[in-house]
């Protein structure tokens, strides 16, 4: 449990009213108390423990909202309004989380009344990488623009539109679900862990990241990287970001080939879309922009759009990072209540 | 020129007031006048003669609103409000069709405000396919659902978004370019005549079709649409659909074909934007669902789409033919300049 692990802004700064935004992960749940201008007042978080069931969630999940205004020391009700942002599947209309793959066992949950109830407060309801969009239009690198789509790359491949402070959510809740886009409509194409073949998933979240590895050091790749893991060393995508940086060759071009077909998804998604910036987050960014990996990545990502997009569009849309990396998803629930949408 | 090629409604049926819109093709340009429920009242096309440049066409386009009053004895002061779709690349901000393939030489023509200035109304402008769209969504296929998609098929691919009464333009106004979405990434990929590989457009329009049998029957083919073009008929569309509906297997595999592409297409788009519902129109339907080769066609798209797409949404979004026809972007200008956006 964690209260303080960040830099928060003290209230007697804070321009009024006050928002909280809760974050419900498979691992844990993250929440926020930010004031008007998007800044973190007060921040908590806890253990998911989804084991539990999701009543036990839910209630916990009040009672941290409770826990925030006691932390800068108002009543709960002086809070102006709560979000929420969960994993999908789930239907955004009537609050219910259908089954997320990482809450096993919480088939139809209404979860926004649930946290209303055990809150005293309404909630608005999102996707989490919807909130986590939200947030990054709202106070982050996609502050400057009037549109933007996030893709969020970490198991699976996330994502989440904004355009002109709404949301796309789509018919049946389902919009922005980038990581089922198909860019490789081939028989032999990999599958990701949902069993669609060819989506971008497959190629481009650090599930397949790892698996790609995996595959290349059992057909006998060499290099640091391989030499690593047959040592015993745990294969991640921080491993593999690591030994990248180091200058392995198998991870430098695994690391590449998953840019590469992030920027074929990109060019399919500003040709339907085109949003003034895509902003690309989630815990595979490779240190960002800043970092040598990072960089690599993005600007293998903006060769691929360069190649295949529109001349017009390849010129003028952003590419970028987020910038609010695990804290986007809280402070855009947070941002989505205030913007006073009753879903 | 033709002002009574359909059955059109009595001005003294009409819930007034009256829309004009227009709608400018490479080839012809379609004015209607509607009623306030997007029924026909006059209807007038014309040449679009795209060679004697912008201007003259401009003024043309003014006249023909000026017609359409004249046909039911109205001012065209009376007409509430004036719509023009046009092909893109076009800046809908400002007004100008950037440059239009199919008419060489408008580069950068403001023709909002120069059809405004020959018709004296301001000018809603919309790209023809968003049009199309939101014609399907005001009074066609689409008017009982709140979110739609319309690809239109013909010699390119092209699309509208129509989300809630609002259509989805993108930030520089390039968005539902669905011809221009990735279906193939590999380096083999048939090329659009834009010259993007792996394209929709590459697989799914008319001229994709057209160059897939030339191909095949130069490969040597047999059977009757191979016989035929040998014999000297003229390799379209409409020759194709024939054979296929005659039985014909090239005829029939190619038609299915570029089904299976579109399917993929959809795929994405649903896992994009996720509308309530997919219109396929253009002129490359079929003949629709009523005819068999048009109902196999779509049959072979909802196939695709039940494969590949998340089960919840292949279970529920409604895929099917636009109703319109050619009237749909006119109606749809109307419509537009109707919802009264001033873009």
């Amino acid at each position: 449990m964690s209260t303080n692990t960040r830099s928060l802004l003290p209230l007697a700064e804070a321009r009024l009213p006050l928002y909280a935004g809760v974050d419900l992960g498979g691992t844990n749940i993250k929440a926020a108390l930010v004031d008007d201008g998007g800044r973190i007042v007060a921040f908590h978080t806890e253990p998911t423990h989804a084991d539990r069931g999701p009543e036990d969630t839910a209630a916990r999940m009040g009672r941290m909202v409770h826990t925030l205004a006691h932390l800068v020391g108002i009543a709960t009700s002086d809070i102006a309004g709560v979000g929420l942002g969960t994993p999908g599947p789930q239907n955004l209309t009537t609050g219910v989380i259908l089954r997320a793959g990482n809450l096993p066992g919480w088939d139809n949950f209404p979860i926004r009344d649930r946290l209303a109830a055990h809150c005293g407060h309404d909630v608005t309801y999102a996707n989490d990488a919807t909130a986590a969009a939200y947030g990054e239009f709202w106070v982050g690198s996609g502050r400057d623009y009037e549109s933007l789509i996030l893709l969020t790359l970490g198991t699976g491949v996330g994502g989440g539109i904004i355009i002109g402070d709404t949301s796309i959510d789509g018919a049946h809740s389902h919009a922005s679900e980038f990581g089922h886009i198909i860019v490789d409509p081939s028989d032999t194409a990999r599958k990701c862990p949902f069993g669609h073949r060819g989506d971008l998933e497959a190629y481009s979240s650090a599930t397949a990241l790892k698996a790609r590895a995996a595959e290349a050091i059992e057909q006998g790749a060499g290099g640091a990287l391989a030499a690593a893991v047959r040592a015993g060393e745990e294969l991640t995508p921080i491993l593999i970001s690591r030994e990248a940086a180091g200058g392995d060759p198998l991870a430098r071009e695994l690391i590449l080939e998953a840019a590469r077909w992030l920027g074929i998804g990109i060019v399919t998604l500003m040709h339907t879309l085109d949003p003034e910036a895509v902003l690309i987050g989630g815990a595979m960014t490779f240190g960002g922009e800043d970092a040598a990996v990072g960089k690599a990545f993005i600007e293998r990502v903006r060769a691929e759009v360069q190649a295949r997009a529109f001349p017009l569009l390849a010129a003028q849309t952003i590419i970028r990072y987020a910038s609010l990396g695990g804290d986007a998803g809280s402070i855009g629930a947070a941002g989505l209540a205030r913007r006073g949408v009753a879903r």
